[in-house]
């Protein structure tokens, strides 16, 4: 296993959102014991599939300016070494999201993800210069592209159309439930 | 027309947030014109079952109660009169995403509407004692339920599987999207 520049799933321990927490959002996305099997079984499709669905992302991420300039420098021109690193965290993301039980480290990594897309630790794990935070409203609005892409992955399967529909179903419920998550330090107080 | 009480979407005229960021925000949910179209034809397909739908969605937030106490004056009952008063202008929502212009006073309502989960608004309109907001993490969490289960009733138009999808994603970008606009109030800063 090679290492991930900057992953520290290991290191980070504590989380300030409880598992009774966790419990009430996977409530609140409908995320029962169903979609858990199917997030396994979505975990195992993507598996030899990550580099293309990462292509998939990146491209779409490149191709526009007010994204592309969450990676970009203070020359304004995305900085590789940076779109490189976190690339492999990205798809590390995956698998963990499939394929990691959700108890306390896993909710701890939550917590070091959302801190990394805002002010307080952006641009130090890579020790980058770039904006100061992911803002907010494109965290939300990426929900549907992060989502939808994924289904002509998961149909490569072969798997039948039940079987895709819920890997989709339960991908979508995982994504916006972390997403939640991770809004936490951009409003600690009415999060 | 039967008034609703304290629907405001003529009154409130001023947004925070330019046209110019709206599009970058429908950019980033991969909203196009042949979305708007889809949009459309789900507000049609939807508008004699409205009631049926908001059944789904009341039965939802009433079986939860980390949900339903939004709703719950200090003695941790629910206050009908606040579900009924919401309920008239929920209904009316559905309606103005799938037919209003996303003009610049929708925009001005849909800033109004994140207010009203937030500690500024939240209880004025009704003049009702209840929590003092809608944690943010619910409202995103959210974005799951209000989405999936508009599938069945889309069906039931009997369009075909593809038009159905088309309304189906439409109307998923376009929650996606307002629940995107709403979080301002929560985080104003780093939206
Ligand atoms: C559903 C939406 C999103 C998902 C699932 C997502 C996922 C991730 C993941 C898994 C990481 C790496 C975490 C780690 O360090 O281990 C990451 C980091 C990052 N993401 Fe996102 N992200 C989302 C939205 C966005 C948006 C809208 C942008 C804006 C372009 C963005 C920009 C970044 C940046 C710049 C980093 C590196 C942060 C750092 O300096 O450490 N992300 N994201
Ligand atoms: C995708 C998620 C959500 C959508 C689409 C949504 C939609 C709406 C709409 C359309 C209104 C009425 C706006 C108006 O006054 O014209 C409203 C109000 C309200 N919603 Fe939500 N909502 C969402 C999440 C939530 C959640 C998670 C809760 C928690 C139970 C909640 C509780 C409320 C309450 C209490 C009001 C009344 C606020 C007031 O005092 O005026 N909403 N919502």
């Amino acid at each position: 296993m090679t290492t991930i520049s900057g992953y520290e799933y290991e290191t980070v321990t504590t989380s300030p959102v409880t598992p009774e927490e966790l419990q009430l959002l996977k409530a609140s996305v409908l995320f029962g014991p169903a979609d858990e099997a199917a997030l396994r079984q979505a975990g195992e499709v993507l598996a030899n599939q990550i580099e293309d669905v990462l292509d998939v992302w990146y491209g779409f991420i490149g191709s526009h300016h007010h994204l592309r300039a969450q990676f970009s420098g203070p020359d304004g021109e995305p900085v590789s070494r940076y779109l490189d690193a976190v690339r492999g965290r990205f798809g590390q993301w995956i698998w963990d999201t499939c394929e990691r039980p959700w108890d306390e480290q896993w909710l701890a990594y939550q917590n070091e993800i959302g801190l990394r897309h805002t002010p307080y630790k952006k641009n130090r794990t890579d020790r980058v210069e770039s904006t100061t935070h992911v803002p907010l409203r494109y965290l939300i609005a990426l929900i549907y592209p992060i989502t939808a892409t994924v289904r002509p992955f998961l149909e490569k399967s072969g798997r039948t159309a039940d079987e895709v529909d819920a890997m989709q179903e339960s991908w979508r419920k995982a994504v916006i439930l972390q997403v939640a998550l991770w809004t936490r330090p951009y409003a600690p107080g009415p999060w």
